[in-house]
């Protein structure tokens, strides 16, 4: 950041006055800017006994799979968000039926929050952003070609708490290697 | 927003390419500006039977009482951003218990993660935010005093579930009206 977005003068970065952190501020119209995590939001999307992955078309991790999941949007929630990356990237409806993960990305400033849901129908299709979709079975799941560290963590997740039939919340915390 | 925080050029309003929303986007730099929802994090501090509310010195809500709550900052996981957040606030060390409490408040792009939390000992008083700081019994809780709606509705429904011992996960969407 190097212009205050209000009135394009040059920021300072320090710790503005009450605070305990540096932040940039605009010493001419006085705004603080506050930069806070960003919450991204998907479903393992359930169809009978498989669940619903797609392969991305952009980067990062262009060609590796993915559970369907993208940032939160403003005037949404974070189930209606999860929906839609659901529509969006696998062209699938679904209803949420639980919580059921929080990873924390502290090294990111990033937090995903994974919802367990069912498909509505077998209908779905590869989006703009996705290379294809396809169904896998539990034992289908390609390990070595997914996209992201939380997407692993869930799916690992969810295989081991499959036997039980119960798939109760988790929240982890991931430390990524810069 | 009117300037690139980037550059400094004026930004226009509009659906970057490939995208359905419209963004502030710098023409000369080709930044796009993402607005997301923040994220609230807080805590029931538990100490005996009683919980452990602040009250604020800060506009909005100056003189209400409130729980310890407040945004997560980047750098810091949920339960961290919570438990920084009684010490700030009401001075006092918590371990976490549970997560209790997702609100969705999309009509200001907040969502509130509390969580329940048990104080390390019965040590607390106001921070710099905070006029007062007080352990309440559940029948002393002033209800027409609260200074947020997603406080008092988590409030009520610890409430509710105190009889039965057991406190799982409550996820609500609320309403404001403008």
């Amino acid at each position: 950041m190097n212009y205050c977005s209000n009135c394009g003068t040059r920021v300072t970065f320090k710790v503005p006055p009450g605070d305990e952190r540096k932040r940039y501020v605009c010493d001419v119209c006085n705004t603080i800017y506050y930069e806070n995590p960003k919450v991204v939001v998907g479903c393992i999307p359930q169809w009978k006994d498989k669940i619903l992955l797609c392969r991305r078309s952009i980067e990062p991790r262009y060609g590796k799979w993915t559970l369907p999941a993208g940032y939160m949007e403003n005037g949404e929630t974070v189930s209606e968000g999860a929906k839609r990356e659901v529509l969006e990237e696998a062209g699938a409806q679904v209803h949420i039926i639980s919580l059921y993960g929080l990873y924390n990305l502290p090294s990111i400033n990033q937090i995903y929050i994974i919802f367990l849901s069912r498909m509505i129908d077998d209908n779905f299709s590869p989006g703009s952003e996705s290379l294809d979709a396809r169904l896998f079975d539990r034992n289908e799941i390609p390990w070595d070609e997914l996209a992201f560290i939380p997407i692993q963590d869930t799916l690992r997740q969810y295989i081991n708490d499959w036997p039980s039939g119960k798939f109760p919340f988790h929240m982890t915390d991931i430390t990524l290697k810069k």
